[in-house]
Formats: structure tokens, C-alpha cells, sequence
């Protein structure tokens, strides 16, 4: 098999975790496999990069940021390269330039654009491991970019996928993908499998094991994912395609605690005042989750909608330049932003039904919901959180 | 003018050096110059680096140390191009790779081939500040190289070259090359000007300003250097062409106290004895500087050469295996070699016999001498090494 197998910034930590890393690569090379490593820069290093500029710049410019930072994951692979050639096994260091990942100029959050892939097949014909930088690629003008946060993963999918690859492993510190998050709920079960459609779902609403922009480009791909530890020989969790999959009704349940919940009352019940409202949000660069409206009675409507918490203060004051004044503006910090999700409530009714009867039999009030066809969401009062995740989890069987 | 300005490790050895730095390349640019900085990676990084490599590898592969140590350049000249570009100074920062730094493939230790300037003319037409990463180049194959000890300044003077640069001036943390070391005669000037030979003799003395690659390389590409210290805003020395200057008889004295002195008795006279001798040597690595050989009596002769001083049992077993039985080793490690460098002496009859006189005066034995054209070196006990420093240096007037 071809596997691309990524490595995090704590799984290359120290140089004892490189070692550690070299000796999981040798052994999927053992295995039989052709092996390209992607590793994040050693954890710590690009804050102290970041702290650095910061020094001389609350603003430093994106272009130099960029050559600043590309600096961390070049000095990863080289070390992990150096350990694989001391071990025996033929290694080679690719910088993301080398491995051929050109981008768009959009410096500190470049696009790929393409993979060239060439030299990368050269250095696998010869029987080497190659490890390249993660997080980086070259513009078309040749300067150095970076891929912004979660680069690493992107640049590991990225690489899966023109080459073929038959997986790509992204190596962190926790096993794989749970029901729900073990600390909250200790019968919390790792999954095996999950669909990229619900692993998405689950990254944004809080599980922290992938960012959305790598499992978006790795269904785009057809790239198979498997998430799992650096840290032990656990089996991860493999994210794939949908069909083919014994579908569970629901795969899990996440728990935002970053919410704010935001009502308008008497809002100008006309066309376009939802776009007035949520272009000015936009303008300020504030994230808007749920948002929920009624029908309006007598001319007026009510408008609900989340917001992250730190937030909250620019939502209002923007929203106070363009509401009139009969519009009044509620705001709750007190929230979560609890969800259910999975592939198996599209074709199934009653799963929301299960779900409020759950809360309720809790004496948890709802005080928000949306639905989308693989996920519910409810907005309760923080202290029903944790609460409110294990009944969930329990009335759905996900600890069997 | 076009300046190229060379900062080494102390000089960006921190933040706040760094923002120093800025300003003394702004107040270049204030004076109407543009200006190309070189960059060398804050102190104490390479180390760290070459030390993380030798956790996994006594012996780490030169490819990955070259994508390994390139990365502390990058960091230094990213970090000062934000600082610019912060007071206002539009800047860039640039790989040597984006510098156009083409070398051959002998990584760790490359040599450059050519200089395509024309990413730098750009940025310079454009009114900006190219910063770039000293110490590094690429291949032909696009593999990021090293230039070895002292690279960053090779990559300045070899830029100013390119570039037809007006001056090259190198910032370390002190004032310039001096008469003498200053902390064996406070007498000791720093010299306004010196001659490439002089500089050349002085650097394989043990003057620690320019390594000699660097200076040979300002020789042939016509390269004015001007080496200053960076803490402070005094004149440097310049080197440049011997012609034009007022010549000085003598322009420096050198203490060099890293030799052994070995002599060869009974030495079998034939042709090729000494090319067999020093082939020997040569195989080892080891070093010689002073070769001395008298006429020989009776078939037979004496041979002296220096060696440094932790290659001396080396040297002596090497010797055991090809010298016959007639032959004896005898060998003095409590030696120093005393050196006059001066373009001046070159014309001048008598400045030998006066270093003779001088050191006589004080009581002195001369063990050996070696002269060139611009330079005499005398091997004396180590005890009288600082007391000659200062004889030689008050007899050629150099205090005046």
C-alpha cells in the first residue's frame, strides 16, 4: 500500500516523540508499504515564531510571515529524515516547494492549487521514505506560503490524494473519533468508521481531532482518512465514504460550550431585512451558527441566531446601527449548543422526537433548535451541558 | 550606492538587536543608499540545531542538514523584514533560493556557481529592502545547500559582486581588523585600511574578523568590504586593492597559539623524501603551516614544520610508518608562532633583520622562521608569545 501518514506538532514534540515517530514509520515500511511522512512543526515552535514577529509588529506582513513560519516544519522533517537514514532506512526531506505543492499568493492562508508530484515518485522508486514539511506549498511567483491552521492535515490530503494513495493516516494524541467527548460521558465509544458528511458535522461543532477544510478536500478526493494516537497502537477511525457503511442511526453527540444566543424582537417583518442583518455580521467578520426565524405576526417577526461568545459585544453593536428602534435586542452568554449527529436520522423519523423526550424526561428546557438532514442542534442553559450530552448518548444506544 | 550590509549571529542575536539592527539599515536608507541585507541565523540557533541532529546521528546526512540549517536564516531575515516594514520601510525577505544563490551539490559545505539578481533588482527598482537569509543557496536540482563556516558573509560579498554593489559592508561585534589583538597590546589600532593579501594572511593568522573564503572571494570579484562592529557607529576597516593605499611597511602582528613544532633528524637526502613526508600527512587531514628544510650534510638532513596542536600524536604515528630507523622525531608543543604582515615589506629590505633585533632586545629565541612576500612568521616559547606581540608591534611603530 501507499499511505501518507501525518504526524502533529505534540506526536513530534520532543526529539525522543521524533524517534518514536521514526520507528512507527519503519514499521508501516516493514508492513510492505511505500510510506510519505507530513509533519507539523515541533509543538510550541510556531507560537514562539508567532511571539517573535509579534514583538516587532501587531500586524507583521502576511509575506514574511509566511518565510517565518515555513521555517518549523522544514526543521521537523529534516530531524525525522535524519533519524530514518540513522535507522537503515534510505529518508529524504522535501520541503512543501520540493514535493511540489504550489498554492495561490494568498500568503498565511494559501489554497493548493496543485500537486506536482514528480519528485515525490522519483525518491519512492528508489525505495525512499520521504518526509515532507507540512503547512507550506510556493505561490506561482516561487515565495514560500503557508496554509493556515490545520495546514498540516490539508497538506497530508492534499498529497493523498495526487498521489493516490490508498490511506492517509493523521497521527495526534487522542485514538480516533467518539460518540461523544470521554470526559463529558466515560462510556463515550470510539468509532471505527464515520462518513466525511458527519465527521464534518462533528468537527464543527467542536470535535477537535480534523479541521472541516482537510475532510471537505479529503471527500472532494476520495481520500481515505483514518484518525488515531501517536501515542499507542490503538486502531483509529477511519473516515470514508458514505455507502458501503452499516449505517448507525446516530454516530454522536457534541457540545459546544462557545455559544451565545442573540434574539431580535420586533424586527420589520419586510424582504431583506434578514440580509441587512447578517451581511452587517458578515462585514464584521462575526461567525453566525444557528439562526432561526418564525413567521411574523402583524408585521413583525422574531429573529434568533448564535453567535461565538467572544463575540456577542460586536454583534450588538453592530446590530444597533441598522435596527430601528422598536427592535430590541435580547442576548443569553448562559447557553451550549448541544448536537446530534449522523447519517442514519436521514432515512429514519422520530430521531429528533427521541431526542427533546430525552431532554425533557432531564427537565431540560430547549430554548433553540435547528435541523439539518445528518444533525440537531439545541441550544439549552449551560448548566444542563454534560447532562444533557449523556442523555442523549444513552437514549440512542451509542454506549453499547 | 548600493550597499550590501551583512549582520552575523550576535548582531541579530535578539529581538531587540534586531530592531537595532532595522535602524542602522534605515539610516542607510535615510543617507540616499539602497540597501541589500544578509542575514546570518541568531546566535546559538545553528548550534541547537546541529546539536538536535546528533540526538538521531553522529554522522546526520548533509542533505537533511542543509534543509535543517537553512531554516535559522529564514527565521533571522523574516523577523527584520517585519520589523522594516513596521517603521515604514517597505522590505521583503528572501530565501537564498529567492536571492538566485545557485550552488553545486555538496551539501553542507557548497560552493556558489552563479547569482541570478533579478528577483532582488525588482524588489530594489521597486524602493524596497531585499532581506535576505545568508548562509544558503540551492542546487540545480532545486535542493536547498549550505555554504559551511562563514557562509553568510561568502553570500554577501558573492551578492555585492552580483549586484556590482558599491560596498559590502560586514557587521560583527568588533570595531574592525586591528595592529594586534588588543587584549595582548592596548597599543593596538584598529587599521582604516588593508590590502585582500594582507587581510588573507592576517584571517590564516588568527584574526577572527573575515574567514579567508570570504575575502578571496571580495579579491576576485573586486569587492570593496568594510567590516564594523554593529553596537556601536565607529568607522570599520576597509579591504580593498593594494594600489592607491599609502603603504605601510608592516600593517599587523598575529599570535597564533594552536602549533607544535616537529623536527625530522637524520633525515634520508634523496629526491621525493619530503613530497612521501607530507603526502603522509596529507592523508590524515592533518594541517601543516611552517615547513622548514636546511641543505643537508653527509646524505642526510634536518626537516621542521608546525602542525596544530591536537593533531600532533597524529602526525608523530603517521611519521613512525614511513621514516627508517635513522631517523628521529622530536617535537615541542610549548611553542607560538609570531607573525609580521605587511604589502609594505614586499619593497623594503630590513624588516626581517628589525623583528630580529626587536625580539633579540628582549631576550627571545627563534626556533624557526618562514617568510612569504608579505608576511614573516617566527616560532618562539610560548612563554614570550604576548612579550613578542608587543616588541614587534612598538618596533614597526604601529602604536603611532
Amino acid at each position: 500500500m501507499l499511505i501518507v501518514q501525518k504526524y502533529g506538532g505534540t506526536s513530534v514534540g520532543t526529539l525522543d516523540r521524533i524517534e518514536a515517530v521514526a520507528n512507527r514509520v519503519i514499521q508501516s515500511v516493514k508492513e510492505g508499504n511505500k510510506v510519505v511522512v507530513v509533519v507539523s512543526a515541533m509543538s510550541g515552535v510556531t507560537n514562539t515564531l508567532i511571539e517573535q514577529a509579534q514583538y516587532f509588529s501587531k500586524n507583521p506582513n502576511a509575506k514574511d510571515m509566511d518565510m517565518l513560519l515555513s521555517s518549523g516544519e522544514r526543521v521537523s522533517s529534516a530531524l525525522l529524515s535524519i533519524a530514518l537514514n540513522e535507522k537503515g532506512y534510505l529518508a529524504v526531506s522535501f520541503s512543501g516547494r520540493k514535493a511540489g505543492i504550489v498554492t495561490d499568493s494568498m500568503f498565511t492562508k494559501a489554497r493548493i492549487h496543485y500537486i506536482d508530484t514528480k519528485a515525490i515518485k522519483t525518491e519512492l522508486q528508489k525505495g525512499k521514505i520521504v518526509v515532507i514539511a507540512g503547512f507550506q506549498g510556493v505561490d506561482e511567483q516561487g515565495d514560500v506560503t503557508t496554509l493556515g491552521r490545520g495546514g498540516s492535515d490539508l497538506s497530508a490530503v492534499a498529497l493523498a490524494g495526487a498521489l493516490d494513495a490508498d490511506l492517509c493516516e493523521i497521527y495526534t494524541d487522542v485514538d480516533g473519533v467518539y460518540t461523544t467527548d470521554p470526559r463529558i460521558e466515560p462510556k463515550a465509544k470510539k468509532l471505527d468508521k464515520i462518513s466525511y458528511e458527519e465527521m464534518l458535522e462533528l468537527a464543527s461543532l467542536g470535535a477537535k481531532v480534523l479541521q472541516n477544510r482537510s475532510v471537505e478536500l479529503a471527500k472532494k478526493l476520495n481520500v481515505n482518512l483514518v484518525t488515531r494516537s501517536s501515542f499507542n497502537n490503538n486502531e483509529g477511525t477511519m473516515i470514508t465514504k458514505e455507502d458501503g457503511m452499516e449505517q448507525a442511526l446516530v454516530s454522536g453527540i457534541a457540545l459546544d460550550k462557545n455559544q451565545a444566543r442573540v434574539t431580535l424582537r420586533n424586527v420589520e417583518d419586510r424582504p431583506g431585512i434578514a440580509a441587512e442583518i447578517f451581511a452587517v455580521l458578515a462585514s464584521e467578520n462575526i461567525n453566525v451558527d444557528m439562526i432561526i426565524q418564525n413567521v411574523g405576526v402583524d408585521g413583525a417577526t422574531n429573529l434568533g441566531f448564535t453567535v461565538p461568545q467572544n463575540e456577542l459585544d460586536l454583534a450588538k453593536n453592530a446590530m444597533q446601527k441598522i435596527l430601528n428602534s422598536k427592535t430590541t435586542i435580547e442576548s443569553d452568554n448562559a447557553v451550549v449548543k448541544v448536537s446530534i449527529v449522523g447519517v442514519g436520522m436521514k432515512s429514519h423519523s422520530g430521531v429528533a422526537a427521541k431526542a427533546f423526550k430525552a431532554l425533557a424526561d432531564e427537565g431540560i428546557n430547549i430554548g433553540m433548535i435547528s435541523t439539518s438532514e445528518i444533525k440537531i442542534s439545541m441550544i439549552v442553559h449551560e448548566k444542563y451541558g454534560e447532562l444533557a450530552v449523556r442523555a442523549l448518548h444513552e437514549c440512542y444506544g451509542l454506549d453499547k
